[in-house]
């Protein structure tokens, strides 16, 4: 079973995001040794589409991007970890979305509806806020789970993701952190383990 | 008075954001030629914030990206001009909110409510898709709409933004198209003629 990590953070193993990320990795390594994890600050992700990119037929798309693509067709299961930024995920993560969920390859519009290669997938989101729940949710309107459950979701056929949101970090104490990462734990057992729809 | 225009679109001049900006900006020259305009793919603007940069200290920041948080600063008008992809706006611009509207420099949160150094402005942002609008504005629920009016404006105190979408682009012809300028012409001289909040 194929296994890819995604995750956003200027700290990126140092950080929560990176916590999460180790906590969920450890629990798949206990299924399989074919997990790829892409840390974008880490590797130095660029997140610029380009018009020269846009207009490149697929199969003569640079082998860097090419790779990224097809890693993320193979996952059977995709974590992504990543903080809410301006409810949004950090900019070389919104270019992994620009260029690495290319549509006419990882999905496409039809007349019959969207044809995806995308659907058969284990989704599992992480995102880590310092804003207070209850403000994002209202005055907000919970931009990251919009974008991840419904914009993401919607078009290429995640039909089964999860999505889950721990804050405020910031506040948060050593035993709290903990706690989160058991829920990770659980979470990212809890969907391995969950029939595939 | 001075203006700035923001724009991101990978085509640049020779999209329609292009010329929503250049339209703009030749209302605006009717008032002022201090107007400034940050192409930001034709300027590769770097939308990567490090933790490096996270960590120095504002008077310690380099000089491109003072530059531009003094820009922001300054400008009485700011204009964004940029498509709609993924419910966001491209890498570039993302990267551009998270470097340049930079906490503790543009705005401070404290123990009475945010201070903050823009909410003189007029704003107006543009933007661009070709989702049909009654989707982006159910399904998707109207996400940029939601990035600016809510999420950036409620945050940095713009008070006086006003937000416009064209769509689907895709689908228009060339008089759709130049309707559409009619009417930033329109918006944005009567943004410029309005009282400051």
């Amino acid at each position: 079973m194929k296994a890819l990590i995604i995750l956003s953070n200027p700290q990126s193993g140092a950080s929560f995001c990176g916590a999460i990320a180790s906590e969920a990795l450890e629990v798949l390594q206990k299924t399989t040794n074919d997990v790829i994890v892409r840390d974008l600050y880490a590797q130095d992700f660029d997140p610029i589409l380009t018009q020269s990119e846009l207009a490149t037929p697929n199969d003569q798309l640079s082998g860097e991007i090419r790779e990224q693509i097809r890693e993320l067709i193979e996952a059977e299961v995709l974590i992504v970890v990543h903080p809410n930024w301006w409810g949004m995920p950090p900019a070389n993560l919104v270019g992994w979305i620009d260029r690495v969920i290319r549509q006419g390859f990882c999905y496409q519009f039809t007349e019959r509806g969207v044809v995806t290669k995308l659907d058969g997938k284990k989704v599992i989101v992480f995102t880590t806020s310092n804003t207070p729940a209850e403000i994002e949710e209202t005055l907000n309107h919970d931009p990251l789970k919009n974008l991840w459950t419904n914009i993401v979701a919607n078009t290429v056929g995640f039909r089964n993701l999860k999505y889950v949101n721990f804050s405020s970090v910031i506040m948060s104490d050593a035993a709290q952190r903990e706690s989160w990462l058991g829920q990770v734990k659980k979470i990212v057992t809890d969907q391995m383990s969950a029939d595939r729809q």
